[in-house]
């Protein structure tokens, strides 16, 4: 049994119970879908809701587990057994300090056919570069789809390499960034970027060519996105905490 | 008059009154569709609101029927014009414990026609295998396009054969499963997979096929779903709970 | 100065109100848009709300107007410049008791192309037998595009012949009648039946010819929508009453 | 440091805030964008919210920036980084007294693709006529996209040219006008016709030409819309007092 790498600021609960709830008020996750953040004081421990609606979370709710994703301390409350979603991300990439991953419905459709998402505005510059694509059938065949064991964990962070956010097929996506907010950002605007491509590429029909983000626009407007991006984590987490209190 | 089963606990009658209220409140019905359940004692009783619009149903308001659509005791209150949807379906269909009745406006094209659904994603795991079409003109010819009779109630269930889902052409569909939590999470996510499965299909064009689920993919799927999913329900569940205080 | 016909019920000018404001909830209309009943008592005269956003509407700010469209007397609040589009429908059409204009987004586009609207499903039956577009131009060349004196409103009614709706070009449409619920009803139904439409005709591709209502499924299904179609308008209702107290 | 050109009256400071919240109440804005307006004692200043998201704007926060963009009277509150958009918008164009700059996730796609926007309705008939679109990447090569100093500002204020709305390739739109309500109320509408034309042009395929508004019709639509369009601000304004108290 994994120990804990010891207590955590009251504050940065409340911001990953807030995460859960922001992410449900944008439309990112609804039953299902999690967010996790990397342990501040440990790089090899996350911080992660108990399995429960995202909407319902309380920052008393937050588990912490090892990178392999069990529970410090014998906590024997039920994690989500896609955590290991998390777990794998995590390991694979020090630079990563938390992880979403949803449902959200306008993103799935690109998981299921060859046109590849692409950036279609500014506040989507992390887009750019490319958003690959993790079929679970390609290593485990018929399974019920889940992240669900250390092994799948290592074949969707396989996936994802050294982007900031993966498609998985017939499933969601999995957002990332170096901070909770980031990460968050980056969960809302592949959302609403993926809004933005349909009926884009509804317009332009087969023979034209998005006029999307270059690969070098993208990677300069993603600078000031993760500054000026705290503009929408603070109207976000500010309409949490009036409802809340926390 | 057939007589009824016997009482069925209160927390029950909240759950249908409650089911009622979540589908409206996740836009699956209007003022329109309906929801009901097998009685917990008796099968060949079910129990189901009075017609009134779904989100102003009271437990007081569920009604018990026999499998022939009359009602029990005498109760002299005005059912659904349609309740032989779901009597129909309870006599064809022993393990079916919750039947859900809707016009979900994304999931109506796909009964006009001949594209069929697909399971886009793992929480509508439940549509791979097929989701078949009920065309009532087929046995009844020109007709107020209504499920009003024991006749029409047999053809329906017919189509149905042994799947969790049905289209009916240029109405609506019908959505069932083993308990009134599962029908309510199909009945939901047969209109989000709809909403994925028209962009999904728009980007594919008329060459490429969706990577939606195969068949086993759906079948193992299925199973967490109706595990997990309780998750979705307990989030809906409450939210009428705050409302309503039962 | 046309005299009135004599006082309404309260209940009757608070239904119209309330009818306003349910179409401002459906989204069926935003600051503009308009809703009208003819007198109870006087097939030459009709009650309207003065110029206001249809969520603001009280009772007392309905207005009387004979069917040239001239306030009864000598009401000097300002009318509706198109209230032209409700007297002279009421003057051809002794049928009709209602009538709604509103600019709904996603009924708009039929008016733009030569794709008929079709009845998609049951409860826009009243679809089916033909929608018309009116071409503001065809009679008077190019203008303002607003149906602002009774010329106007002649076209627009003779477009419209014995028909419950009419599309107007590039601006939106027109929904009629013999009740004030049905009126609304329709309103709301062909809103919602242009949003089904669009995603069938996307899946049909041009090939395929949808399995909508036919004329006769049409006629059937129409008389049960103005009965059964009265727990939609309780539903709405009851929401107007429990924000405004009337 | 420049000047102020004097204080401004406390109701036109608030409307400035409403505009900001009305705005992201539309869904115009998010927790980005921003909208300006002139000086009403002086052309070379205008008047603009410090940098936060628009739904949490007050009156004092309200800045003064001459038409470099430099704050007046030393105010050090951290501005908007486009805030060229609006300071070389108002020195280019005299007639206009207001300017909104938002990433309205239905307009992007035409700044991605070469189908021009066109005046689907007569509430969108300031769109007849044109709407250019300016690529930063013209002039300035690859940068973050963000308009962020005057020589940027002086770019797209050339390829508005004489007209109200101008998108903004992979980035959003700029709309304005000769008031502030105007202004909104072109954001609004750009973003409402663009949906409505997404859905008009899918209905009519490659050949067919929408009937949208023609030149004149617009020049003529445009009139009415700049009068009777105070009945949406009025509606807009009085949500966001009953909110705010101000």
């Amino acid at each position: 049994m994994p120990a804990s790498a010891g207590p955590v600021a009251p504050e940065i609960l409340a911001d990953i119970a807030a995460a859960s709830r922001i992410l449900a008020a944008r439309g990112v996750v609804d039953g299902f879908g999690h967010v996790s953040m990397r342990h501040p004081e440990a790089s090899d421990r996350f911080l992660m809701p108990r399995a429960l609606a995202p909407a319902l979370t309380e920052p008393a709710d937050i588990m912490e587990f090892d990178l392999d994703c069990a529970a410090c301390d014998g906590d024997d409350r039920k994690g989500f057994l896609e955590r290991f979603i998390h777990g794998e991300i995590f390991r694979a990439r020090p630079d990563v300090g938390a992880v979403v991953h949803s449902h959200s419905p306008s993103v799935i459709p690109f998981g299921l056919v060859t046109a590849p998402m692409q950036a279609c505005f500014h506040n989507a510059a992390f887009l750019a570069g490319g958003v690959p694509v993790f079929d679970i059938a390609c290593d485990h065949g018929d399974t019920d789809m889940l992240v669900s064991d250390n092994a799948k964990g290592v074949a969707l962070a396989r996936a994802l390499g050294d982007r900031p956010v993966a498609l998985m097929r017939a499933h969601g996506s999995v957002a990332c960034g170096p901070t909770l907010q980031t990460a968050v950002f980056r969960a809302v605007y592949t959302e609403v970027n993926a809004r933005v491509q349909h009926w884009a590429l509804a317009l332009a029909g087969d023979a034209e060519t998005l006029a999307s983000l270059s690969d070098e626009e993208g990677r300069l407007a993603d600078q000031p996105n993760q500054t000026a991006g705290r503009r929408a984590w603070d109207l976000w987490r500010r309409e949490i905490r009036d409802q809340t209190g926390w």
